[in-house]
C-alpha cells in the first residue's frame, strides 16, 4: 500500500529553496530536491511539473482567494473595499511557515532571472484574477484595471512589511496588506 | 503611410516573430532566424545574446526614455504630469515598423509561457525605471510606486489602442498613451 506523506509538498518547497540558495537555481536538479526532501523523484513530479513551477506553488490558491474575497464583498462595497476583502481572504493562505521561508524564497528569486520572470508572470496572473472579479461586480474595465494594480501593489508592499516585522500570523499579514492599500489610496490624492 | 525599410536588427526581429508564429517558439533555432533574415549567425549574436532576448529588444531604450522624460519634466510638474512626459518620450522609440510587427509579436507571446514571463519581467523593469526617476524628483516612494504603475498600465493600454487604430506614427502612440493615463487618473476618483 502506498504511503501517503502529509507535508511532502511543503518539504519539497523548503528543500528546493535551501538548495537554490546554497548552490544556485541552475545547478539544482529535481533529483537533489527530492533527495533533500526525503521523497522520490516521482513524488516530486506528482506535485510539480518542474523546478521552476515549484516556486509558483500556491499561485492558483492565491488567485482564487483574491477572487472569492472580491466576489463576496457586500454589494455596496467600493472597488477598493472589495479589493481589501480579497486581500484579507488571500492572507488566510499564508502563515508562520510562509513567513519563515519568505526571506530564503526572495533570495533565491533575486539570484535568478528565470525565477524573476516566473514571479513577474505570477503577479500579472493575480492582478488579472482581481480585475476579472471586479468586472464581474459591474466595475468598469478601466477602474477594475486600476483597482487590481493597487491590490497587487498593496499585497506586495504588505507582504514585505510582514516579513520585515515581528508578527507571523495570517491576521498580521492581512493587517499589513490592507494598511498598504489605504496608504496607496491616500497617495492617489497626490498624483496630480 | 511611409514605407518602412528595416535594417538587419529589425529583419531579425521580423524573421523570429514569423517563425515563432509559424512553428512555435521552442522549435525555432537561431540558425533558422538568421537564415530567414538573410544574415549570418554571427550577425544574430552581434545583436542579441539569444532568441528570447530578441523579443525584449528595445527594453533598455524604452526604460531610458521613460526615465529621461520624467527627469526632464518641468520642476513644478505633478507626478502624473512627469509620467506623461515619460510616456511621450518613450513613444518616440516606436514607429510604423513596430506598429506593423506588433500583432505578430503579441501572437508569439500569447503562444509561449517563456515569452510571457520575459514580457512580464520587462514590464516590471519599465515600472521600476519610472519609479526611480520619480523618486529622484523628490516624489515620496509610495506615490512614485503608484504613479509608475499607472504609467505602465497607460503605456500598455495606449499601445493596444494604437495597434488597433489607424495611425502608425510615434505621435499617435504618444496621444493614445497620454489619453490612457488621463482615463486612469479620472478612474482613480471612483476607486472609493
Amino acid at each position: 500500500m502506498a504511503r501517503w506523506e502529509p507535508g511532502a509538498r511543503d518539504r519539497l518547497v523548503v528543500a528546493a529553496v535551501d538548495l537554490f540558495t546554497e548552490q544556485g537555481y541552475d545547478a539544482t536538479t529535481v533529483a537533489q530536491i527530492a533527495e533533500r526532501a526525503g521523497v522520490t523523484k516521482s513524488t516530486f513530479f506528482r506535485h510539480f511539473p518542474d523546478k521552476r513551477e515549484l516556486l509558483a506553488a500556491g499561485q492558483e490558491t492565491l488567485g482564487r482567494l483574491l477572487s472569492d474575497g472580491i466576489a463576496e464583498a457586500p454589494g455596496n462595497a467600493t472597488p477598493l473595499e472589495a479589493v481589501a476583502a480579497g486581500l484579507r481572504r488571500a492572507a488566510t493562505a499564508m502563515g508562520p511557515g510562509n513567513r519563515e521561508l519568505a526571506p530564503r524564497v526572495q533570495a533565491a528569486i533575486a539570484a535568478s532571472t528565470e525565477l524573476q520572470e516566473r514571479d513577474a508572470l505570477k503577479s500579472v496572473g493575480l492582478t488579472a484574477a482581481m480585475a476579472e472579479a471586479l468586472i464581474a461586480r459591474g466595475v468598469p474595465g478601466v477602474t477594475a484595471a486600476l483597482a487590481s494594480e493597487l491590490g497587487g501593489l498593496a499585497f506586495k508592499r504588505g507582504f514585505a512589511e510582514w516579513i520585515a516585522g515581528q508578527g507571523d500570523t495570517s491576521d498580521e499579514l492581512a493587517r499589513c496588506a490592507v494598511a498598504a492599500l489605504d496608504e496607496l489610496r491616500a497617495a492617489s490624492a497626490s498624483l496630480g
